[in-house]
C-alpha cells in the first residue's frame, strides 16, 4: 500500500470539509507537524514533513518526519529508541499542518537534550528583556551516551 | 516598553540554555506558533508569528500573529470577540516555535469554522486512500453571522 495525496481544491468549503486528506504542502513540500502526548495531550515537539514521511507515518503507524537540516527523511527515535507510535492523525481547517497523538517508547522522551518535550523552557520578561527559565530538568536520556559526542 | 530580541547564538549549547530568549526567526521572518488551551492542553490551532507580533503578545499578554495571506499583523479575536489571553509562554529547543497556553474569550472557540480547535477532523485511510472525519461537529459560533458573508 503506498499513500497517495490529491492536490488540495482550491474552494475553501471542501478544504474544510469531510472528504479527501488533501494536505496543503507549502512552497519547501513540506507541512507542520505538532506532535503531543497521546496518554495527557502535553506537546512535544514540532517537526515538519514531506509527502513521502506523512505517507510513511500513516502507512507504519511510527513517526517519520522531513529534516530540514540534513534534508531527509527522519524515522523519529531510530537512533535514540524513542519511537512514536501513532495513535491518531489529525488536520487543521486549511490542512497546512498535521495533529499527531503518540505513544512514545524507549525512554519516554521527545527531546534530543534528553527531556520529554522540547518546549522545557518558559518565556519570562525581566526589565523589558525576554529571558529562558528552564521548567523541565529532568532527562530521561543522556545525549551524549545516546548520540555521542557529537550530539547537540 | 518595548521588547527587542536579540540574535540568537550559533552555540547549540547556548541556545538550548537558561540565558535570553533569542528566537529563530526563518527566512520570512517568522517562528511557528502551537496553541493550547491552559484548562485542558488541548492543540487549539497553528500560527506564525514575525518579531513585531510575538513582541505584541508578551507585551500585552492578548497573543497577536502574523497572517501569511493577509500580510499583517493579525490580534486573533479582533472581529470574533475570542481574544486569547497568554497564559504562559515556551519556546522548544532550537528556539524557531513557541508554544502558547492560553485562555480563549467570547466563543471559547479558536477556529474560523466557529469550532473550539482548528484540529477538527481525523485522518483515515480508506482502501488506501487518506480521507477525512469529522470529529468535532459543535460549532461554538456562526461564522456567517460573525465574519460576515464573505467568510470563508
Amino acid at each position: 500500500m503506498t499513500i497517495e495525496f490529491l492536490a488540495p481544491s482550491a474552494d475553501k468549503t471542501v478544504l474544510e470539509g469531510d472528504g479527501a486528506f488533501t494536505p496543503r504542502f507549502d512552497e519547501a513540500g513540506l507541512v507542520t507537524a505538532v506532535v503531543t502526548d497521546a496518554r495527557d495531550g502535553a506537546v512535544l515537539m514540532l517537526a515538519h514533513m514531506n509527502s513521502e514521511a506523512l505517507a510513511l507515518t500513516l502507512q507504519t503507524g511510527i513517526a517519520h518526519y522531513y529534516s530540514r537540516s540534513r534534508g531527509k527523511i527522519w524515522k523519529k527515535g531510530e537512533t535514540s529508541g524513542n519511537l512514536q507510535k501513532v495513535v491518531e492523525v489529525l488536520t487543521d481547517c486549511d490542512q497546512d499542518a498535521v495533529l499527531l497523538k503518540v505513544s512514545v517508547a524507549g525512554h519516554d522522551a521527545s527531546c534530543h537534550t534528553g527531556r520529554r518535550s522540547c518546549f522545557y523552557r518558559a518565556v519570562r520578561i525581566d526589565d523589558g528583556a525576554p529571558l529562558l527559565e528552564v521548567v523541565d530538568e529532568q532527562r530521561h536520556f543522556d545525549p551524549h551516551a545516546v548520540y555521542g559526542e557529537g550530539a547537540h
